[in-house]
């Protein structure tokens, strides 16, 4: 590469495209002194409804504002840099870019999760370069490490906590005994969760990240849509209660593993760690991944999985790594983006196997116990530790049962009897407990 | 680059060397299908007096074995994998591949630590690049993470857990209350330590990881006998004791800071730790990095940082890297290593600022606080906390004092003051309090 500067494309100018043009601006003589050659923004592509509150905000000059996508391709620049999110417009978007030669840096993992092989194949095609850190878990370098420090590592597992929403809401209800609902308030009022905070709270955004970590990790191809998710909007107080008296923490975790025979399993939900796990310790809005593999054995990446400038860090990196020729080297040399590989073959979620946690409510009356752990003992699901408290008061009393490692199809099976019990009340409560090397 | 094979000379069949050429015979289609090309293992040079046990080890084909260095540097190699450790005669073997237009891939701390500058330097010379990712912290991402993923922030400060020895036998003491001599023995029949640890329980060995660490971190020059160490070889149960009784645990940290004027300061030693802290509950052999950064803020990477196959993991994944081509892309391209920077300014140690945990043996006498407490209001140290327990028994009690923070040449000049006062006993202990972002 030459030493003149590098150009730069900028789509969108939230909060995250408003941390790359403060770092590009304010860092401007230390990126230049790294990479040999200076950095230039060159062009920032905004709503045109976005486009005064753009020049308000001082974010960037404002000469490089533009609401028109024909200007903005006109310009002189190497990088594009996707930050608007949303599957559309910005697959057309990225697809012009990637066309007209230019590499492009997305933290858009909505996109990726939907039509990153297509993108990826496109990048090829024409001979450019794909980077997507900032797309998963914020500033962490968890895409970096999947594709090259363990590039001599077959995965097993990854385990991550992906949702910082999510994570400061259950930290809340873990360490502060707040209900759900009191929990969610104070990540709204910190600015932590959206006014609607669906796509948090059910575990949808999760699941995108997952199904791009997993396609690394195993060298396949999953997309969003196939990973199954549980949110945390349903999980109780009184189940966190008793966890924690048996010594686990509960958190929701994003799980993609593969056995033996090349099955890939892959969903997210609420689970339940060991208190002493390093991911337990997990706490506020932070995000953390775990990850096993063959040749490295247990290792952990923690770190901001969200906000301003911990995702613009992850962008101004892949801009910076692209300038200096060594990203789209690696990207067109090493066989790792799941548009060079086939689809992932999922292990059936009933062929699942775990222990769980369970909890029922059951009639204080002779007998009750009996028929659980015989609905249990029908589906061959054997029983690790059972724990019921007396009651003073009412008559239903929580019946809790850890199991040993038992399929979860059986389970399945097991709790539909167990809930058409005369003796149960309610929705039967199902954790998955997942141990963790220690 | 073409498809044809690439080739790789080992210099060591130790522990690290054996699980390399184990991962390259076992995983050679993993490899050459991620790589586009396949890598050869095509020589192994080890002592004449390992020949025969290297031999009879069956870890590689014993036709690739060889105590010949000529026949070593004879062959058709791109790479050249040194895994021999230690300075002579491997600044040569390591200068010689460079200067045959070799590139070298290395987990020798103790060469780079004081000639890493000018070997960085030679492979720029000719053309070829080092990998080094196995110098530090085993299979732990922490170089590349360094260079490429925190390309774009500044970093502020780096505290790591880089020596497993030492946290094994600080896990020992801590949790399950063993004297020093007796976890040093337990991690010697684990094959933790070495029959003479000196080089780990010292800090000596961690000492030249901070350095390597410490100019990537910094964009700086730092050699390894610049970093003052202090081992864990003094630690009493008493203060690992009476940290626990105030919240904190005891860890050899590695710690390179730098301040808004530039200066460096770096250290080894025993620091307490909130026991909140993620880096207090890295137990066990294991290393963990925290690193504070302008852009990201705080992140931590985690996992074996010994020990053969993770170790022969950075060394495979740098490899493979190399052998794509953007590692050495990124090299040349990038101005990261410390053959490209100056000596780094350093701090001198008595301007460290920092809280720190002082331990006396007073009398227990009228007046004897009043000594400890004016000595340090002398030297204007302010008192955070003091813990004086009642004692059934003899005459000296331990009178503990946290500080604010305070330069430590004021401190030193205090303790010289109190450990000189009539009533005070024995040596005093100072520890220093890191507080890492919660």
């Amino acid at each position: 590469m030459s030493d003149k500067a590098i150009g730069i494309g900028l789509i969108g100018l939230g909060t995250v495209g408003g941390g790359v043009g403060k770092l590009l601006t304010e860092q401007a003589n230390l990126f230049a002194q790294r990479l040999g050659r200076p950095v230039e923004l060159r062009r920032v592509l905004v709503r045109t409804q976005d486009l005064a509150a753009a020049k308000a905000s001082k974010l960037v000059p404002a000469a490089l504002l533009t609401d028109d996508a024909e200007d903005f391709f006109k310009q002189d620049t190497a990088i594009v840099v996707e930050l608007a999110g949303g599957v559309n417009p910005m697959r057309q978007f990225v697809s012009r870019a990637l066309e007209s030669g230019r590499h492009v840096v997305t933290a858009n993992k909505s996109l990726l999760a939907k039509h990153g092989p297509e993108l990826f194949a496109l990048a090829r095609k024409h001979n450019v370069s794909i980077a997507f850190e900032a797309s998963c878990a914020g500033g962490i370098p968890i895409i970096y490490t999947l594709q090259f420090s363990l590039l001599s590592n077959r995965v097993h597992g990854l385990y991550g906590i992906l949702n910082g929403t999510c994570n400061y809401i259950l930290t809340q209800m873990t360490r502060h005994n707040q209900p759900y609902d009191t929990a969610l308030d104070a990540a709204q009022k910190l600015g932590y969760a959206e006014a609607d905070p669906t796509l948090d709270v059910s575990g949808a955004d999760a699941a995108q990240k997952l199904s791009i970590l997993a396609s690394l990790a195993f060298g396949t191809r999953i997309v969003g849509e196939q990973v199954p998710c549980e949110g945390i909007d349903k999980l109780e107080l009184a189940d966190i209660g008793f966890g924690k008296e048996m010594g686990y923490d509960v958190k929701l975790l994003g799980i993609a593993e593969r056995g033996d025979d090349g099955k890939v399993s892959v969903g997210v939900r609420p689970c339940f760690l060991r208190a002493d796990d390093l991911l337990a310790d997990v706490t506020g809005p932070f995000n953390a991944i775990s990850v096993l593999s063959d040749a490295l054995g247990h290792s952990l990446y923690y770190g901001a999985g969200a906000g301003r400038m911990p995702t613009a860090s992850a962008v101004v990196s892949d801009i910076l790594n692209i300038a200096s020729g060594w990203y789209p080297q690696a990207f067109a040399q090493l066989r790792l983006t799941p548009d060079l590989h086939e689809p992932a073959a999922l292990l059936p979620a009933e062929q699942l196997v775990s222990r769980f946690y369970l909890r029922v409510n059951a009639m204080d009356l002779p007998g009750t116990m009996a028929q659980v752990t015989t609905a249990l003992a029908e589906h061959e699901i054997s029983i690790s530790a059972v724990m019921q408290h007396e009651r003073n008061e009412g008559q239903h009393v929580p019946v809790v049962v850890i199991t040993h490692e038992v399929a979860q199809g059986d389970l399945n099976a097991a709790m539909a009897k167990i809930a058409g019990l005369d003796c149960i009340a309610g929705r039967p409560v199902v954790i998955r407990i997942v141990d963790l090397p220690h």
